[in-house]
């Protein structure tokens, strides 16, 4: 995303008077607020962060935030987006090869993102928030869900793919919550190899068993 | 809970000075901020219910609140464990029977409790301030998962009997968020018969396969 200028179409210009901060370099600027973003959504929820808090934690003005992004369910979108992109990305290989094989491919993918330090954090607060927010809610159906699941549903022949999909992903989901948030021992501690041995069987089933 | 009384074991008295309002009739009281509390956790989660607003929705002096049950976390357990005691003493039922029907017993008593009203209000307030608030993660530790999931587990005569029933756990938890929470479509919509028909296989085989 480093190449987006405030001109993008995915840059909606909200509020009219620009600030004199916009006179920076403005993908740099951008770049910070984003990461600003990420973490205060991270460290407080949806709820509890405020495009103030942002703009504060980004150096800059708050107008500057609306200037780029517009309301804060924007800003939350467009943080959640720049964190699960490159993921969503590598998402594609899942879909790929053979069908008998895409319960473990994407066990493997998902259990990758949460298990990487860099990408847990994102994702943890886009969890957390969608279990307590509709707007939240609202983008974690748009971006994971709907992008990953419905994508591999598409190459599913088989009757009720969407649900099957979901009902996978409730799985993998589930797992990641007490692993991850709730820590549920011995689920949070054991080598994550073990979990995967055990999920992708029944991935694979949810979405390809007769 | 209508027989407690405000010197049983289980009402630890944390605060000194006991309020007038405890010349009421105290099992009522109880019951009634008990209720309260119940109410304000499910409307406003974990963290923005505060002992004052229970206190205020019960008409009675946050003095008796504390009195009755200690700290807000020790609030939140004690309405928790009225809302969900019913359902683990029913859950008992899950673990007599054949092994081979435990998956669809298990799946068939959450799916029950999770479709009536009167349950998933308490259920949604549980799990909402769980992913949020560590004190109700332990909470949500103790009371669901250990008392029902180890229970089960005990009866398992496979390796990893735990590390399975948690496994299980996380596909019934991961269906609830997706259906209840997050309301995904087709999931929050679909005949809850069509769900379990697929999930108590899963469960099934997460328990009790090879």
């Amino acid at each position: 995303m480093t190449d987006a200028s405030p001109h993008d179409a995915a840059a909606p210009r909200r509020r009219g008077r620009p600030s004199r901060t916009q006179t920076e370099a403005a993908p740099a600027t951008r770049d910070r607020i984003l990461d600003a973003a990420r973490e205060e959504f991270s460290e407080r929820g949806y709820e509890k962060t405020s495009v103030r808090g942002i703009a504060k934690a980004a150096g800059v003005d708050s107008a500057l935030v609306h200037h780029y992004f517009g309301t804060k369910e924007q800003v939350f979108e467009a943080a959640v987006e720049v964190a699960v992109t490159p993921a969503l990305a590598a998402s594609n290989a899942v879909g790929d090869g053979p069908l008998d094989g895409v319960g473990e491919r994407l066990t493997r993918f998902l259990f990758g993102v949460w298990e990487n330090p860099t990408t847990r954090a994102p994702l943890l607060a886009i969890v957390r928030s969608a279990f307590n927010n509709e707007a939240a809610a609202a983008v974690f159906r748009r971006l994971l869900v709907a992008q990953l699941m419905r994508r591999i549903a598409q190459q599913l022949d088989v009757p009720d793919a969407e649900l099957r999909a979901e009902l996978a992903a409730a799985q993998l989901v589930g797992v990641a919550m007490l692993r991850y948030v709730i820590k549920l021992e011995p689920l949070a501690s054991v080598d994550v190899e073990r979990i995967i041995e055990r999920v992708a069987p029944v991935v694979q089933a949810h979405l390809t068993a007769p």
